[in-house]
């Protein structure tokens, strides 16, 4: 039997054919309308559902369940609040049920990311995992002795949104100071566009240059050719990260902590963060060493996440 | 039956005879000498255990089980670490089971507080419940879904050291910008102490002058007469504690959080607190109410969470 995991985004919705063991056999993708409403986005959902599995040679005979990633706040079977796709207490698995006759499960997106990376992924054979997705915001999903952190009618895991510099930038979430705004990739990029304007004759300016402008790889590329500001702008970043994930040691203890976004990829961003995490959260050495490693399945762990609400 | 809840402070040890509802039957104290070790200690809490139960008219047949309440970091029936006690990878339940030939139960003091505020007191009736002691350190206990979070090997929980103001104060553990720096009653006497020098002619210094001395009150005693510097300081205090319980709000949104330690029993701390956190905590108002409220049992919370981890 499989599972089909639709990841919601703000501008596309893909359908992976999923496994028992968390391998997509075949997936699918619609572009969203979000200002049609939330009913017609569920009957994009069910086509885009019937069209994979038919693309793949099955019938949805063949589907035991559905699992749908929500890019928001979701309690139970409702979507409480999604911004990007204007839903308010949405009773979209109801809604995808009545259309295809199977069970359908919901989940906010980054709690399925890290569902995907605890069950199939970087976080495989752990009980106590950490995910934390670097991105334009900071996503963050916790599982706990084997089972994922909710909160209060799903509204927990904000880690992004932790007070680590009171006073400190503006944040949408109209506080100061939040941890995303540092952690975020946005933010590293913000260095490095400040960078440029300061230093238009530096290494990092030159590069941007040769190259028409300047985007995520820009700091490596200086890195490369071992730049000292590019080090220094690293490592300013790194401290930032690190200063969410010491106080997510602090209280969560995970064994590990698996690190997701692009920027994950980078060996130069993990390997110092398990050591800054590891020299400073509490107890001087002395409690269980915890592990950074960057995410398994990246832009699949929506997917694969959503099947799991199906699967668990 | 009973269970004893056995609270080993750094300067007494505290046993406690406990019904099955939580209500404390009668208990006793003995003084520690953390110098004689862990075997001497045990023996001290063995034989306290029996004295307590004779003075009530009991015998240990009356007694299902035992449970302690350590200063530090348990790990199941093992205190890993206990810095005011000088145990290193002790087997302290081991080790009193052989004395008194009954089931015995450890865990960490601050989550044994939680415990019973989330069964018996100002928690009771609710799933995911957060316990903040403010004393001379912060304290933090977390019931998520109906069990307490301990972290890897137990060694979790350790919300005081969260960073809220990185590069500012520094702290105990290393670090700096501890949430337990600013949130602590020791940082409101701070602010206390350095009002007195830079305002000898205020009305808190003239408080402190008549009383012989500043104290916890002080402040309190300055408010009462309508001090505008008393309410800022208090204030300040107050957006202080709020930055570490936003964030612990973003990450587990419980339904209560219970404020425990001396300072709680002040309404002027209490009810301000709920308000902050409700304003600022993720979700514009969007998310559910946070409950906050003042811890029921202060210093019994000790005996009669340790009972729990033998009776839960």
């Amino acid at each position: 039997m499989y599972y089909l995991g639709v990841d919601i985004g703000g501008m596309s919705i893909k359908c992976g054919i999923v496994d028992e063991n968390g391998v997509i056999i075949g997936e699918k993708r619609t572009i969203v309308t979000p200002t049609t409403g939330g009913d017609d986005c569920v009957k994009g959902i069910a086509d885009l559902c019937r069209d994979t599995v038919k693309a793949n040679g099955l019938t949805m005979d063949d589907v035991t369940a559905i699992g749908l990633g929500v890019p928001g706040t979701v309690d139970g079977e409702v979507a409480t609040f999604v911004s990007n796709l204007g839903w308010e207490d949405y009773p979209v698995c109801q809604k995808l049920k009545e259309l295809v006759a199977k069970p359908v499960y919901a989940g906010n997106d980054a709690n399925c990311a890290a569902l995907a990376e605890w069950k199939f992924g970087a976080g495989k054979g752990y009980d106590n995992v950490v995910m934390v997705t670097l991105g334009t915001g900071v996503g963050t999903g916790f599982i706990v002795e084997g089972k994922l952190l909710l909160g209060n009618k799903g509204s927990g895991s904000e880690g992004g949104h932790m007070i680590i510099k009171a006073g400190g930038k503006k944040c949408n979430c109209g506080l100061c100071g939040c941890w995303e705004r540092y952690a975020a990739t946005t933010a590293l990029l913000e260095a490095v566009e400040a960078e440029i304007a300061n230093c238009p004759q530096g290494a990092i300016a030159q590069i941007a240059k040769d190259n028409g402008g300047f985007d995520g790889k820009t700091l490596f590329y200086a890195l490369d050719k071992g730049d000292k500001r590019a080090q220094e702008i690293l490592q300013n970043y790194l401290e930032d990260i690190s200063l969410g994930l010491i106080n997510i040691s602090n209280i969560f203890r995970p064994q590990i902590m698996v690190i997701g976004g692009g920027i994950s990829k980078q060996e130069r961003v993990v390997k110092p963060l398990e050591h800054l995490i590891n020299d400073c959260a509490y107890g001087n050495g002395r409690n269980p060493y915890i592990i950074v490693r960057p995410a398994t399945f990246g832009n699949d762990a929506g997917i694969i996440g959503a099947s799991l609400l199906a699967l668990i």
